[in-house]
């Protein structure tokens, strides 16, 4: 495939312009070569760059979309999300992710992370629309042996099933967090991901409550807790990371770990503001991701880098913090170095996970710098290709039907709110 | 003109379902009504709802879009904005607002308030594209007489030219602050707000260091300082007001005063958070803006609804603190109290400003809450109609033409980097 002519190339850390891109296969062969090849895109009138990773999500909540909002977390949880959530299937998974995939794949994201039940279900929406995914199921025993043994098994399952489906699609083990584990399926999980060497994704240090409870529960902070555990010791990516202590980042920061910023979520829900500027002054590496649709209220990722931007200049007082270069690196080469998965970067080798940006929208012109228009202004993507597939093009997803999906998650979210219950 | 069978209406407090809308002129003729209209709007797959009303921007500046982030506000103003605004002409204000006007008009604003430079011009752009505006000249003396007389000549041209346009365009008087005004320049523009019966507009308390330089340099606070001077006593506009005391807000409420909070702006360049909820809880009107596209970077009122949202829970560590129902009043029913003018509401008798809201947008389904979608999740303007006409249809503007507007603010956005200096 040749994309043509592109008027802007963002690497992401450098911006060329006038470029050739030449897709081979799944990877980018070249940038500035030219191929005969029979799809040829124009990129004349577009920004080409990286395709964003939301690092941390639950894609089938899209069906819970503005279903709750402006209560406290626990109200919030214990009315609304948990009783819903009681009610899902492994249908209205498949279509809320689905949905989601959707909105991702027409926001710029083309690879996600996330855990959420019926995560089987979800696997094959994701293979049938074409986007990349790591997915593990969420885990919790609130320390009852059976509840452990069911989602260990289930975990066990996803794992095995997962990778078969294609090269896209990644399994991940995913215990909820410390407050709803216990330390035996902790352990089991880092177990069960080093065997299979995938990483180990976990909620962390999100709430003030969680951590209190956890010290005097247990007698030490979460990133303490699980270092002792052994959890640090292996791939680790931490959802949240709002109340992470000096220590706790020096900790981390010297483990093969990553914490994923939620700043919408964590701002809606009020769960704090996450030290995201010091985490990278230490080098501890920090990605990106909206959270659920129930909790953000969407899955953009360029909007998301606004709210990262202007967040973290508030609560430093400083309007240098942060800046675009800066922010920049969470949804693209930070994630790349979470997930080692050779994605995140527009440079000869990677995978040809690539969107084109429409230079004719108009809050991304005048172009004075695309990099800040993407990023502050707000961007329309025209064209996102997987893998070296085109999953979108002018807009139209290719593989699957964008209204049938719309009326599907429609329709199965009018029923959640109605349905019986069912079992996972 | 007949809107048919809209699914959603918004009025803004409370949602209709499957009603028709009748406009006549430049009214609402009826909700729920029926008409023979030649022009029938199809509104069956959309919301119809008021449109916004962006009460401090400075539209001209879609220009800058981009040109400098991530600095501290002195050198953002001293090393990039002052000397780029200093090359500005009629002819750039002119396609800068045109760029602006037809963004707004995208995003479902159908009205704006505007302090800058060349209002003529501006004046000018907002009647060929069709949009409601306020707009006055940007006066400041900073104590030198000169300057005043100049600012107030050209003032009173604005005000009594501008009133002639149309019914649309409507001249305000616009000192630019307390800090950059002498007394003499406040005083005769209240007097000539006064006389003319419009409202006087400034920015107020945007930042610490403006109040504390005002109380080393005249002994008061600038909300105690603008009430001595009589200032007001009249229809008074403050923009941002970030830095209000509970008495400043407990003055400006016993007054026909309005403070306009412009979140982005104010966290971008770390101004503050304006005590928004306060400022509600005592009766005083606020509104919403986005300030300016430099300093945004977008004029995207559904975004910066959900700034105002999600800043303030974070704040007040609250997650019911405004919640949509609060949110909702400041770009509709508030910009009405402000203005005194029918807009703001979907209601007989109301002007005709209104918009319709795609529900086929990804973002906005499943509807659970159209309320809740269009502020946290994001909207996509099908129809924008101002004063009864039809302004954007389907996403085409109807009175200019798009790429023109796109194609000369870029020029004119690439020669102010490098064109010699001009006056206004």
């Amino acid at each position: 495939m040749l994309i043509k002519n592109a008027r802007f190339v963002l690497t992401p850390e450098k911006t060329l312009e006038n470029k050739n891109i030449v897709v081979k296969d799944s990877r980018i062969e070249s940038i500035g070569g030219c191929d005969k090849s029979e799809e040829v895109i124009d990129a004349s009138n577009h920004i080409v760059l990286p395709g964003l990773v939301n690092m941390h999500t639950h894609a089938s909540m899209n069906l819970l979309r503005g279903v709750s909002d402006d209560k406290k977390l626990q109200k919030w949880l214990q009315e609304d999300i948990w009783p819903l959530e009681e009610k899902l299937d492994g249908e209205k998974c498949y279509w809320g992710a689905m949905h989601a995939f959707t909105e991702m794949i027409k926001t710029g994201t083309t690879c996600f992370s996330d855990m959420y039940f019926f995560m089987d279900k979800v696997a094959e929406a994701a293979e049938d629309i074409g986007i990349r995914g790591y997915l593990g199921h969420g885990m919790l025993d609130l320390g009852e042996e059976q509840r452990r043994k069911k989602d260990l098994k289930k975990s066990r399952k996803i794992v095995k099933d997962i990778g078969k489906l294609s090269d896209r699609i990644n399994p991940m083990v995913t215990p909820h967090s410390c407050e709803t584990c216990s330390d035996e399926l902790l352990l089991k999980a880092r177990e069960m991901a080093d065997r299979n060497d995938i990483p180990l994704h976990m909620h962390l240090c999100e709430t003030h409550d969680e951590v209190e409870k956890l010290i005097k529960e247990r007698g030490r902070r979460p990133v303490e807790h699980i270092k002792q555990l052994g959890l640090l010791d292996g791939k680790f990516i931490g959802a949240h990371g709002v109340h992470l202590t000096v220590e706790d980042i020096k900790t981390l920061s010297k483990k093969e770990a990553s914490i994923v910023h939620n700043p919408c979520s964590n701002m809606k829900l009020t769960s704090g503001v996450a030290p995201v500027p010091d985490m990278m002054q230490k080098g501890l590496n920090v990605c990106l991701g909206t959270d659920g649709a129930a909790s953000n209220n969407n899955l953009d990722m360029f909007e998301e880098m606004k709210f990262v931007g202007l967040l973290h200049k508030l609560n430093a007082s400083d309007p240098t913090t942060m800046p675009i270069e800066d922010i920049s690196k969470l949804p693209w080469t930070n994630a790349d170095m979470a997930l080692d998965r050779k994605i995140g970067r527009l440079e000869q080798g990677y995978t040809a996970d690539l969107i084109l940006v429409d230079l004719d929208y108009i809050k991304m012109n005048p172009v004075h710098s695309p990099l800040s228009n993407l990023i502050y202004s707000g961007a329309e993507v025209d064209t996102t290709i997987i893998d070296g597939e085109i999953v979108m093009r002018n807009g139209e997803l290719t593989m699957v039907d964008e209204n049938k999906i719309k009326r599907k998650a429609g329709e199965f979210a009018e029923e959640l709110v109605s349905c019986p219950h069912s079992e996972d």
